[in-house]
């Protein structure tokens, strides 16, 4: 039982595979400047997107962030990662606000749950 | 240029797929007696897994972890599930330390890195 008052932390479930998830690791230079706002309105950009499963997102204290987003299928995802306003916020974060990052795309195989009783 | 005097951090580079990612996310109890110490021998234990290719990990401030580990193939991370310590730590998490999580295996097909010049 949680006697937590606020909303529960409810990550993203286990679908049956197959299914597609982007892992995206990314360590933050210190110009953040309009970095925040971007992830907010991508956050509510890519709920658009048919067959867009759900996202969760991580920091660490020293900079860096995991984002993983799932995906029905590679058309979903295709559809995101084009996405117009997507690029332009891909391009500003490569100039401003990423030291670096890796993306890794894959085909999920297996999943599995766990719920404490 | 980076000032910061502590190393840098650096996460899972982009490897040439095909090579496997297991996400688990986890909502921890208020319960964490032993658990940071278990995954910090965890985190030792995996990389002695022929095959293990190296593992991200960060936290939300409302209890929500992401790890992320990456393994050469399945027989890698196959050795990684069913490694008896990790089993008993497994089990403990569910027991404990846990009050739900999710657990994402998938096979990576495409991958790629930046880093700022």
């Amino acid at each position: 039982m949680s006697d937590h008052p606020e909303a529960p932390v409810t990550p993203v479930e286990a679908y049956e595979p197959p299914y597609c998830v982007a892992v995206f690791t990314a360590v933050r230079t210190e110009e953040q400047s309009g970095c925040s706002e971007t992830e907010a309105r991508m956050e509510d950009l890519v709920k658009n997107v048919p067959g867009f499963l759900g996202m969760d997102h991580a920091q660490t204290p020293d900079g860096l962030g995991i984002t993983v987003g799932y995906f029905r299928d590679a058309d979903a995802l295709t559809e995101w990662r084009t996405n117009a306003e997507h690029r332009a916020a891909q391009k500003r974060g490569q100039a401003e606000w990423y030291r670096s990052y890796t993306l890794h795309v894959a085909g999920v195989e297996r999943s599995h749950g766990f719920t404490r009783a």
